[in-house]
């Protein structure tokens, strides 16, 4: 029998609970607004306790955060939001106060490196090993999974700042405040809003604002080939739902930029079906936390 | 008993035989000049037929060589170099030529992943499971270690060809003849060979040349950091080596670039124990090769 999993997909505006086995057998599933950290907690605490005397024990936490959080076991702060805007919740001990006193086996990870895992296992990379997720929205998101697992070293992937050559005679600044004209800098939503003048959503689709911010995303797309060479790219989030175009523009500048050097027809099967939208819709986070769960509760079954 | 070990560095120019069970004991060493594919081919096959009349049977065999190579388990062309100036070589069957016919368990890499395997296992990165190793030679080349084991998705580690951003008012087109001005095109040997009109051994340390080169290779350990976000990055090869001094420029430059965005003490350790020589010297190409042949010994042993 499937083992019962909870999980928590912890965002700037929401927090989604989510309890089941798997995406076919998902339980329950509950969005709270996010607060202040403590009352945030122990309102999911609650929920997720209501939700065990209805379905019985919960037998693996999974977490999926917004970042940057520090995933590094041996430290005192694992678990812990580090640096963040949102009001009270930096040095958060998410995974103290949500796992802590559980007694089961808990993980936590970024939101975009649970999402592409849960792309990987029932997604838009079903099947596949290496893979990534790029969220493109308010910030400029990437989950990177290498043979089977979200990466992670010193710090998990962050590659939304990666600076990228600029198109000829571009001096647009950027807004990212460490870095200015990083990726997240020239693409994320609030990007192109400061730069046009107006919502992406709301801007044409022939605007010369979208030059720019395609080739900065299809340097993103040529930084993660030549990294960890994913098996698919998937690409999503507000900016690009709104947008469906742009992914073509993505494309283009992408196999533009990477200029013959690989052969990314026979590396990857070919360009439209390397670079793709996700498949899990708004089911990414919260599945992701499910995913997270259930390979903490592997983990410590095998030990 | 540790398992006899046969390794195979297949390099541009040479390539290096080595055989034994480990950098404590190694019981042959061979440098050979690098011909066509088949005369070379066939010479080291004899080299290694010679040592196990002398030492016994060979119990694996790594190669780590020089790429592009196709690594993707189910491609026809698994284990041939794909393309490359190196006349002859272009789909050269290394693994068909060197290791089909002997029966024991083999493995193939790049020259780079397999250094980064030996210096985790062995040399600068002891202990680390996730560490990086970049060579700034003849061309950037870089090798990545994710938990533990060199990174391979579609294809291998590319690193050295992604566009970093330029210097304010920097216009040299640089020398990549597929990118011009990626980090091989700016930060390579030849690269610098060919802006300063001498090499970069003769260049005297205040030219204005170093100041672009550092800033490509600290856009490059930038990357890094955000892409797998390694323990420890190793960074050698010839330009390093002649001029010990330019690691201190790197640094800084990388530093800059992060900007505080991460906290590069506290994830890493601070700079100067974090971005390092390595510490393999000559050895780390053929001990790489041996590494590999003890991890596809272990492999097989385990299934």
């Amino acid at each position: 029998m499937k083992p019962l999993l909870g999980g928590v997909e912890l965002g700037g505006t929401k927090c989604v609970c989510i309890l089941g086995t798997g995406p076919d057998d998902i339980r329950e599933q509950l969005a709270i607004p996010t607060a202040g950290p403590d009352a945030t907690l122990r309102r999911i605490n609650a929920v997720l306790d209501e939700w065990q005397r209805k379905w019985g024990p919960i037998q693996a936490l999974g977490i999926a955060s917004s970042g940057p959080l520090d995933l590094r076991p041996e430290s005192p702060r694992y678990g812990h939001i580090t640096s963040t805007v949102k009001p009270g919740w930096q040095a958060a001990d998410i995974i103290g106060q949500l796992a802590g006193h559980r007694g089961v086996p808990s993980a936590i990870n970024t939101d975009v490196n649970g999402a592409a895992l849960a792309e990987g296992r029932w997604g838009a990379a079903r099947g596949l090993q290496d893979h990534a997720y790029i969220t493109v929205g308010t910030g400029v998101g990437v989950g990177l999974v290498v043979r089977g697992a979200p990466v992670f070293g010193c710090n998990h992937p962050e590659l939304g700042h990666i600076r990228p050559v600029r198109l000829p005679a571009d001096t647009w600044p950027g807004i990212c405040q460490f870095h200015g004209d990083c990726v997240e800098g020239l693409a994320s939503g609030p990007a192109i809003a400061a730069r046009a003048g107006m919502s992406g959503s709301q801007l044409p689709t022939d605007s010369p604002v979208w030059e720019p911010v395609a080739h900065a995303l299809a340097q993103l797309l040529q930084t993660l080939l030549l990294a960890t060479a994913p098996r698919r790219i998937l690409i999503g989030g507000g900016v690009m739902e709104h947008r469906p175009e742009l992914l073509h523009r993505v494309r283009e500048a992408f196999v533009k930029s990477v200029n013959g050097y690989l052969d990314i027809d026979d590396l990857t099967g070919g360009i439209d079906s390397y670079v793709l939208p996700p498949g899990l819709g708004a089911l990414a986070g919260p599945l992701g936390a499910l995913a997270l769960a259930a390979d903490a509760h592997a983990a410590a079954a095998a030990t």
